[in-house]
């Protein structure tokens, strides 16, 4: 399994630093720290950077959505067996920047587990996150919206959250990754969430935006 | 300009016949067709391949759909900027299979061409494309329900839709493209559709599911 | 609670046979039934009717749908608030033909509690039926898409998709009420359901497309 | 026809202000003013209020919303044909708060116009102005996005945009009316709508929350 306790997971969103070539160099800089680091990391690179990307890099690569439709007469939309094809490991559902239907979350882990893909899906608070448990996705990643870009650490802002969702989540299923998915901005927050029960993180523009993407990264592999 | 009349553009759409290693074969053959031939040709690949293929084929690549948002903190959305990032030369919008709203067709139409990208705008009657001709896109494609998929010819069938919309479009203004978007088989049905005073057509499954497809392509620009 | 077991909950749904005076006469039929039987009953009027309904009829009422809007600066859709101040008593939420976002349901049947209204969430299976009763709401009806409109009846297909539902339901949170949702013609099915352990049934067009439904109310209720 | 110039349109959106027996009380003073001044008004009601104030009230009404459905096996959302049996006489489509698609416009304005009901189309600036022109609609209210919620007057703000939008819908079609839609508080901000050209306008909160709703909508009609 791709998913492994702990681990680093780098959403790229959808910023100009992180498309075509600008995604593609970054990109490899976070394949020379997993290859250096053996820390277990995924990268999700922007939609039409997926195949590029998956092609150039030797490293878990997510796609950061899927869409609820089947491969055949669609257009613009991204499929699972698109995702298969881009060589791509897994994708990202459900983030709070996409959110999507509970029947949509139901079928696509399904859906992406036919394929051999692994499901991350985001939730924002415990109750949701136990309902996503429900339906057996491979991790879910918190993101509790007062710490999204807030620059607040998860250790000093509802740390509760986190344990409490880890211990909820392992109540319903053991086997499911459960990542903090915001208040994370170094080694520090990584290590607070790591004990606070987590298996990993899920960051975005802390590392996307950085000066030196690759300084960053290293400062948030020492938490673990 | 990427787009000249006359001309011929493929959705490559969501099928599996055409994602990851299978698009890549595809708009190479493409590409064979667009060199040897010298005629004026777009190809939409998928999302997950647009950087892919723009970067491996040396011809006109438009993404099949853009998403109303800005670059920057969006997850699993394609920006006008990516898509200028990924090497494309343009964009769908509004395609039957992935609609949109009036507003974001107009804010789409203005930021492409501020990304000097091109903007082709599908359409489904000829008062949707008098509507979207005063929004000034590039292109038009116009897609009659009735014909998508439907195996008819559009010289059989409602011809006059063609005609009557190209005429409509360039009363509000003469530089916008006009493409027939369905009931487009073979090379017969480019000439009419060019003889109705079309600029050239927008084609999909015919040459995704073709067994042959550069035999297909090129009976299609003998059409021309 | 409006809610008691055994019970019979109509979504009068968006036919030109339930609205406006139609839906007004069709409602009082309703109210007719539930008085004389003293059955637990609930009905959903069309959106536009739910202020007169509730006025001109003593019987429970739910609106359709409740939209993820806070009451204020907003146009053309229905707050919890407004469905608080039409007089009825709560909302279907999630319908398989109005589907919405899995935070949204846990906001909505938040919200709808702090303005004493109930929340009746549908359902597609007994994954997300489980997934739903980490949200706690009030009940639960689940409409296994294979029944919905097919005539056949929920005892002779899918009778353990019922039971299962119940029973995984019950161990989440003895409180929430399970309704079946789909495969219900006359009083044996409903029978039928409340031996597999449901709560009650969720009807619709066999009542409002019905010559006489008051006579296929009573033959419903008969099976209680 | 129910829309004459010079006239003025309520949407009175969803505020709590607004729903149940306040809405109705407001309908109500929208009413004495229209039959006292015999000035052409229309009031759109909150969706849950439509049936009950249209069979209260003695006055033009229209929906906030019509959804792009067939009357038919459908939940919580309002079909042409439900809006005509709650008597009510036309809908806004489009609205800034509500928008929808350029396809779903085209056939919404037909299917009202198939049940003899009016439709108001709401758009945001000249371009998409023209475009909703093309699909002939009864009446369109422009909203320049600055002035929306703004307290500034359309007079001292934008003016031309009110006038070139004029302009440009009657050279397209000259029974279109055309109201102004933002940047309206007083009686004066009415006179200067109608010498830029407009045959009306379309007001929300400046009349939904005032303390005295009868006066402003005095203070208003005086501008006329």
């Amino acid at each position: 399994m791709i998913l492994n306790s702990p681990m680093i997971a780098l959403n790229m969103k959808a910023y100009r630093e992180s498309s075509g070539e600008n995604g593609l160099r970054l990109a490899k800089i976070c394949e020379e720290v997993f290859e250096e680091s053996g820390v277990c990391m995924v990268i999700c690179p922007q939609q039409t950077d997926l195949s590029l990307i998956c092609r150039e890099v030797n490293m878990p690569c997510f796609s950061q959505h899927v869409d609820p439709i089947d491969a055949g007469s669609q257009t613009g939309w991204v499929s699972a067996g698109a995702i298969k094809d881009s060589g791509a490991d897994g994708s990202l559902i459900n983030h709070s920047e996409h959110k999507i239907r509970i029947s949509e979350i139901n079928i696509l882990i399904d859906k992406l587990r036919s394929f051999g893909l692994c499901s991350l899906v985001c939730t924002n608070n415990e109750a949701v996150s136990k309902a996503v448990a429900e339906l057996k996705p491979d991790a879910i990643a918190i993101e509790p919206p007062l710490l999204i870009g807030s620059g607040i650490s998860v250790s000093t802002a509802e740390p509760e959250i986190i344990s409490n969702t880890v211990d909820a989540v392992r109540r319903i299923d053991k086997g499911i990754k459960v990542l903090c998915g915001a208040g994370i901005s170094n080694g520090k927050d990584v290590k607070s969430s790591i004990e606070l029960g987590a298996d990993g993180v899920l960051l975005a523009s802390g590392i996307v935006k950085a000066k030196d993407p690759k300084e960053v990264l290293l400062d948030l592999i020492s938490g673990i």
